[in-house]
């Protein structure tokens, strides 16, 4: 029979990581399952606002998140989590590997993948040009014409990276306006290697080896036309990471499990937190206080079993 | 006519800075009011579940968020807030200086201060043997007996710090026992020089011109002795600072201010964040996740009032 953890934690960006500190500390058997190390933090290319580091990048962030990990010598499962089942309050987390590893409570902290545009091109040049990560490969961009797809804070934050590499940053948003803080905004509209579409959506990517150029239609008259392109990154949101608790869990219209303010889930054992949850903001900060909340939920939880 | 600004953020500690660097970077005008920088984070000894930081001792961690803060360039008012009302939207912050400031809204972090004993010669002894902080004040008892009131997580790490500085350390817990983390507990019950009593109270501190001893009392037997100490560090819970705020805002039963899961309070425009409201868990990551929540519900807040 499998060894039986007290926690599984599904994820191991801030969320998932702050949990594994928090449920270690109290001498519980964890165990994180996750893909890769640090979830979406890792695809910032600046971070100001995680309290204590005045500047890092979401790659050195990372970083010191995993040494704090290590410190505790916490147990790691590279794989992705693919089913979670429950019988008579025992969790049953099943692996891509074909592992599976059972546990008295699970942490959700899977997180968010990218949303894609779903035009055509898109998949053909995935990278050949089509990108979802400016902090991995804008460097590949050098003296080139680019667009952004996106008018958020990610799309300009890969706009504000890739300004400073590419010929020009041609920035492609289908509302009205961008919807970044001030503070990216600014320092947009003031580059002069940036043209900001607005009101534009992307309708295909075209190339031959490589891609070559996006076709953008105007929202109001319809009317279309070739941008040059040799790349596209693609920053237009991201789809929580839920897919394996569809049968288990209530998750609300956005796929986003249902948390409460303590972190608890529809499911007695079953917590959640960061990204992946109801929870409004997407913040690292925020992910990492709702890891540490989920854990002495969790924490509370097993006390109770052992009664 | 007072400067009008957009977000007074009442309190500096992790919340309360958070919410600072949030709302600035939101190009917002900010002002934080309060007493000292830091709030109960500067308190503690020892740190190792701040995401980031393997181990820093809270006055350490305080300097970086200081740094932090002052990187942004944000305003500071060091005075107590005395008091919080609010006219046609418009809050108006009273300080204890007289000083008084206007705002569209308001974020309340201003935390918790420590709960008092209330028995005979708690005053009188007040900085002549009583403490409340055992970072300040625990070097000034080498090698002499001291006592420690409480048995939670901030009880038991002042007798670590004791521990390895007075001659003998008794924990003095009215509870059947201690309810601080084991990875705490392991530590004292190791220590050679760390006494436990749990079921027992003191019920005075007595002394001549400096305090030299506490009377306890058995919870069983009602049975009383005299335990010779020089000092008594008294770490049994903290009082939400909210007098200011009775008549404006919606309390719990603990005085705590109630907010929802995106810290709004019950009056439109305040928000209040970490050690402060009803979120249950008192821990500086959480803290510092709440302050940029309530940032970031003020700043849509606002924007709706610019429509």
């Amino acid at each position: 029979m499998n060894f039986m953890y007290d926690v599984i934690i599904i994820g191991s960006g801030p969320a998932g990581m702050t949990a594994a500190v928090y449920t270690s500390r109290k001498r519980l058997d964890v165990l994180i399952i996750s893909e890769n190390v640090g979830g979406q933090a890792m695809y910032s290319s600046e971070i100001d606002n995680y309290l204590g580091y005045k500047y890092i990048t979401g790659e050195e962030l990372v970083e010191k998140f995993s040494e704090h990990i290590n410190s505790f010598g916490i147990k790691q499962e590279f794989a992705q989590v693919t089913s979670l089942r429950v019988e008579d309050g025992i969790f049953t987390v099943g692996a891509c590997n074909g592992g599976e590893f059972k546990a008295k409570s699970v942490i959700i902290a899977s997180g968010k993948t990218p949303r894609m545009l779903g035009v055509p091109g898109e998949k053909e040049y995935l990278g050949k040009g089509v990108a979802y990560c400016a902090t991995c490969d804008a460097p590949m961009f050098e003296g080139l014409d680019v667009a952004v797809a996106g008018g958020g804070n990610s799309a300009l934050d890969a706009a504000i990276q890739l300004m400073k590499i590419a010929r020009k940053v041609t920035i492609i948003e289908k509302g009205p306006r961008l919807i970044a803080d001030e503070i990216f905004r600014d320092k947009v509209t003031a580059a002069p290697n940036v043209e900001i579409l607005t009101g534009t959506t992307i309708v295909e990517i075209r190339g031959s080896k490589f891609m070559e150029s996006v076709v953008v239609e105007d929202g109001a008259s319809g009317e279309r036309r070739t941008l040059p392109a040799r790349g596209v990154f693609i920053e237009i949101g991201s789809i929580p990471a839920t897919s394996y608790l569809k049968d288990i869990v209530d998750l609300n219209a956005n796929n986003e499990v249902i948390v409460n303010c303590a972190c608890h889930t529809s499911l007695p054992g079953l917590f959640a937190a960061g990204d992946v949850t109801s929870v409004p903001e997407k913040q690292v900060i925020i992910a990492a206080g709702e890891g540490a909340k989920a854990a002495l939920a969790s924490y509370k939880y097993l006390i109770k079993l052992r009664r």
